[in-house]
């Protein structure tokens, strides 16, 4: 009997390929196969991030969203639509695992974090041996290019989705010290008077494609009303507004 | 006249030395000076989690902390005195890179996520080329250990202190998906009602000393009622409560 393969969730970090980490690099010394999840006509991110880590003969599985971008995604079609593919996609995986190959799924960022990777988790990891190899987030790359420290001591860190109605994230970004706002696209304009309305606009920085090599970030109060790329962030420091001696040490 | 030095910040990620990036090594590789915040009689977690990666040679720089447990940390006192250990910290530095000394500042975690680093960078920054290598925070490296996603799709995320009052963390754990808590420690059983109110002590996990190799987890509903350690955190996943059908692509 074969002995099963393992399987890796990879961690490849928010874009600049010098922030994998070390574990990452060696799940793709060790993989036979490695997936990734990308749109049709595409090899996604991922796979562009770690190129030069993939050793020659590595079986390449791509995963391709099924999903038109014509189907809402909160539709019922659509949750069964992904369900199936997610289910299907960890199916094609369970072959190579089975048979004895490990596999390094890659997942942008941080595995558990927001990506699609989980779904995979969810279904393999009960019946194969499974490692996730946590990775630097998107959001600590766009803070770390930016060089702004967003909460410090005791804070309190949001991360909302831009897609929240204004109501909603006016009160959330109240209750907060520090805030990361994803998936900003066309919700800007709305995001930018929930912040006016939170009184924290002043801080907020806009931050487009991260940690690629033509990044961009500008005040949000200074950026036009033309709707932002899908996967730009805005980040709302919570320290700006404390008096320097409540400085705290972290530990 | 002599070039300046740079200034790294450099995120040592959560514990596992493999869990370092690429450009944290690159880092090290590239200091003369590693500097690393620690208690007195102790040279911390960060120096020890690199320690593979400082070439013979390097000048060590120990920041260690003035403070006495003694001090509250919301006092006048203790603000007065760790921001002027900060400014000396920060002084400390300047004369190394003012020689053309590269400086590596370690950071547990990544950099600018609640940690000591910020204050030197704010300090530095202005004065000096700096760099922020961002790395693997520590509720990345617990979650990923515990293979437990908290959070997709349109989820929000809250990270939480532990010190915040049990009606206030009530509230903002009913206003949240997930949830990550830190500085759990004595705060233990007040968390663990706030959860209860909330409805959200079923799914939550408690974590002991995350990516370390002696790390303890179990569903925080099973743990006694005896103190956890400062730096033991409890991650709330979002997602338990939905239907899976509505298991959504991140992307």
């Amino acid at each position: 009997m074969t002995e099963k393969g393992k399987l890796w969730g990879v961690g490849t970090g928010p874009g600049d390929p010098e922030l994998m980490t070390l574990k990452a690099v060696r799940a793709l010394s060790e993989a036979h196969v490695v997936a990734f999840f990308c749109k049709k006509g595409s090899t996604g991110n991922g796979r562009a991030i770690v190129a030069a880590h993939i050793r020659p003969g590595t079986v390449e599985l791509p995963l391709v969203y099924p999903v038109t971008v014509e189907k809402h995604r909160k539709s019922d079609d659509y949750g069964t639509e992904i369900s199936a593919f997610f289910d299907r996609s960890a199916e094609e995986i369970a072959v190579h695992l089975e048979a004895g190959r490990t596999v390094a799924v890659l997942s942008e960022g941080d595995p558990l974090f927001y990506g699609s990777y989980m779904h995979l988790h969810l279904r393999l990891a009960p019946r194969f041996e499974a490692e996730v190899a946590a990775g630097v987030t998107a959001m600590s790359g766009c803070w770390s290019a930016a060089g702004l420290p967003l909460v410090q001591g005791d804070d309190i860190l949001s991360v909302l989705p831009g897609t929240l109605d204004e109501d909603l994230l006016a009160e959330r970004l109240s209750g907060t010290d520090g805030a990361v706002i994803m998936k900003v696209g066309r919700n800007l304009p709305k995001i930018r008077r929930a912040l006016e309305r939170a009184g924290k606009l002043a801080g907020a920085l806009y931050v487009e494609r991260g940690t690629m090599a033509n990044a961009a970030m500008m005040p949000l109060a200074e950026r036009g009303p033309e709707p932002a790329p899908y996967f730009s962030i805005v980040l709302v420091p919570g320290w700006r507004t404390r008096p320097q001696a409540r400085a705290e040490a972290a530990e």
